[in-house]
């Protein structure tokens, strides 16, 4: 083949991999629905013996509040609270949880995009926190306010993420005490998907709800939470001064928190993934309990985040396989109460986008799907046990993503789908390719992952070998450079300025 | 730090790792029981419609078997042969059915590694049939014997492996009309883990079985099979001369067999999961009534190989979310017939083991394990839609499989599991890393993959930033320089020899 009809071909490819993303972009958002049986691990008896555990820690062991208002709190709703430590009534624990309601909408700035949180619906959500950013270009770096920008970007342009989440990386060049509103501001004028606020202080969380009012409304962010923060436990038994005042400031105020103790089984909690999971449970049933107290019929998620440490480092292992375990049982605990579930994420302990990656993300993912988790935070580009947010890693877990929104489409039997018409016409050793239900279903039949590499090797060879990183890094480039923003009324992109300039 | 203890601690690095790579070796050989409750995505009504269309299929649409001496064995039992096509009474294949066993053991030629096929016996066996073999030295390339006997080794040494397999790869440079001999030499000689026969004619499968008599005995291998070949039904509704033939000789020898439609859906079966399920079913109906017929009792193993073309290229697509949809689907019909079920793989489209590849290669088998398989074979090594066998592909599969085996151990709930005691003794914010506890299950609390990076980005980079290709690479390379044949009784070796030699 001569080099210029190499270069034509180059060219005709890539035109089609741009009409591809656009289409990409394009189309409908929608989260998936939960239509495929839920996988349960535990049995119901394993459940009901994690619950009486938990309840048992709860009322002989307790939890630590590290803040004098919230004992106050507590106190006066009937927990006993003795040097910091609360103990809790099992009766009581019951009561306050089933305050909480099973379901709730989330407002995103473009209504079309409104999340349901809990119930049938499946929410995916970037990854949150990373202190580094990662791609191919430039290697591993302190994540700036651009990459925070960039990736939420990312998160609009693809249809298979329904949030843009909340600190996806730390704008590390931003002054700490300033960078949450530098975060909000970016997510509700870069993205007009719901995001989450800050919990970094009470102050910061005031914030968050000041400039949700001011995009929202006060009213409406009243009848309907417009934030999702991120509360976590500080594992074991423990929640502080700062997750307590953000707490307190979200829950007044209406909005929605995800109550996820932290935990590393081996150094948060026992060893064992049966202590992870009551130790856990009691966790998360104090602070959602706390978080009633606090205002009657709060929305809350209850959040799981656990791995265990690798014993030789001590550094965490994700993608094992007692997560996993942990996983399943963690929803089930969370459908006894019958409260949305978040937990899983692409996560990852390799450094870079390779095999090892692309392994430990499913060996998480695919059972966060069939546990009928709610919330995935962290459902596309976590590397290095979360120090890192990859690029490349963004774009190829949103890959998967798409995947699973056709995998829960579960398995259609209607009589056109089994298809035994057809079946007769075609005789034996002969082919479907071209039988009027195949031509009829052609372009919708099958997911297609544009990122992953179906060609022959051959025609893989002539295209460069470009492995999965690769191909990952130029369709990063083409939707940063395709991005427009989505509007927004100058009247609040203008209030908002105000605000942020009186805080800084 | 200076190069000398630089130097120094990559030599203390590479001892471990050697003693770890050791430890492995001898760690004891075991099929994982199928403990974890099954995942059924089909409801028993969807179960039923599928059996029942294919029936249809079955008695209004018939499959060929192209052989004259099998039209007459399926017409001596019954079955309306005309112009090559049978079509079967629903009645006469339920009781040809009901004849095989639910579960049945394969001989191995160390007894210690007998291998359970069927009931809650997991078995995985390496990739089958590539023409190719790719290595980070010397890219791809066509496989060879040598290739064929070093990952004849590699699957001896690792003891999550517990089947030598087939033709794991096609060795090119030998004559095809002796192949089979040499590959069967190579399974014997260099494991002593079971194999699997010669399918390409019924002379191969003669071979196969004369050369079973000799290391296994004629009587004994009557009692229990020594061999388990792979009968693949060309579909749609076809089986050709050469697989009829094979499948024959092992029926009839009391040698077990697995019968699998080979389904790229759009080509082979309908575009649609639900009519490639009905078609599939069929298929292996009608082929293990037919060799019920040859032998009654025979053990038989419900094979399901199928995914979807992608309809831009024409390619196959591995790791698809409907080939997850019908590997569920596909394990339900056969544990309605009460049959062994075979399914799954670490397969991949990608050309090399990246992220990609790693993605791909959990979307199904995670699934093949929750579905309840129990024969998987390609469980690893698989690259490039089956057409190449990777040497890295195969070290790092096998990490997989070792955390499939800690997954398939559940959740341990008894008293000692659940810590109360041990969660009493950890005050709010202390850590469980040094509590008796821990530190009693230390050892053996999780599975870790050797080949999987834990360590900081810091360590990593100064390793050199290896990607796990790479590392995967040192792997294979240490495994095949430590590589000991099991001992063989030198009579059987001499009789084998003297067999191949008047076979040649």
């Amino acid at each position: 083949m001569s080099s210029d009809r190499r270069e034509e071909r180059r060219e005709r490819r890539q035109q089609r991999r741009e009409q591809r993303e656009q289409a990409l972009i394009h189309s409908e958002f929608a989260q998936p629905l939960h239509r495929l049986p839920v996988y349960e691990l535990a049995s119901a008896e394993s459940v009901e013996m994690i619950h009486q555990t938990s309840l048992r820690i709860l009322s002989e062991v307790g939890i630590a509040f590290y803040d004098a208002e919230s004992q106050d709190i507590l106190r006066e709703h009937g927990v006993e609270v003795r040097d910091d430590i609360a103990t809790f009534d099992p009766a009581l624990i019951e009561h306050y949880i089933s305050l909480a309601p099973s379901e709730f909408t989330q407002l995103a700035r473009n209504p079309a995009r409104n999340v349901t949180l809990g119930g049938d619906r499946l929410c995916f959500a970037p990854v949150y926190g990373p202190p580094f950013v990662l791609d191919l270009d430039r290697g591993r770096r302190e994540a700036r306010l651009v990459d925070f920008q960039n990736f939420v970007k990312l998160a609009y342009l693809n249809p298979f993420i329904h949030h843009s989440g909340g600190t996806i990386v730390e704008p590390t060049d931003e002054p700490v005490p300033t960078r949450h509103l530098d975060m909000l501001y970016s997510h509700i004028v870069y993205s007009d998907k719901a995001f989450m606020g800050s919990v970094t202080s009470a102050e910061n969380a005031a914030d968050s709800v000041a400039m949700a009012e001011i995009v929202f409304g006060r009213e409406a962010i009243q009848q309907q939470p417009a934030l999702l923060s991120l509360i976590n436990v500080s594992s074991p038994r423990r929640l502080d001064d700062r997750m307590l005042g953000a707490l307190k400031v979200y829950a007044r105020a209406g909005q929605a928190t995800v109550i996820t103790p932290f935990i590393l089984s081996g150094a948060m909690a026992p060893v064992t993934v049966a202590g992870t999971l009551v130790q856990q449970n009691a966790e998360a049933l104090a602070a959602i309990a706390f978080a009633q107290m606090c205002r009657p019929g709060v929305p809350v998620v209850y959040g799981s985040f656990q791995t265990n440490i690798d014993l030789q480092s001590g550094s965490p292992v994700f993608g094992s396989p007692e997560s996993q375990v942990a996983l399943y049982a963690s929803a089930q605990m969370a459908r006894r109460y019958r409260l949305p579930f978040r937990s899983g994420g692409m996560f990852a302990s390799s450094k870079i986008p390779d095999a090892q990656a692309g392994y430990e993300s499913i060996m998480t993912m695919l059972p966060a799907v069939l546990a009928r988790t709610h919330f995935v935070l962290h459902a596309a580009g976590w590397l290095e046990n979360g120090l890192t947010a990859g690029y490349e890693k963004f774009v190829l877990d949103c890959e998967v993503l798409g995947m699973f929104h056709t995998l829960l489409k579960g398995l259609d039997l209607s009589e056109d789908a089994l298809a035994l018409d057809s079946i007769r016409t075609v005789p034996p050793g002969g082919h479907h390719l071209g039988t009027e239900h195949t031509m009829r279903r052609f372009r919708d039949a099958f997911y297609r992952a544009d990122l992953f590499d179906y060609n022959s090797a051959e025609q893989w060879a002539l295209n460069g070998s470009p492995d999965s990183f690769q191909r990952a890094n130029a369709q990063v480039k083409g939707l940063l450079r395709s991005y427009e923003a989505p509007p927004l009324d100058p009247a609040i992109d203008e209030a908002l300025q105000d605000f942020i300039a009186r805080r800084k």
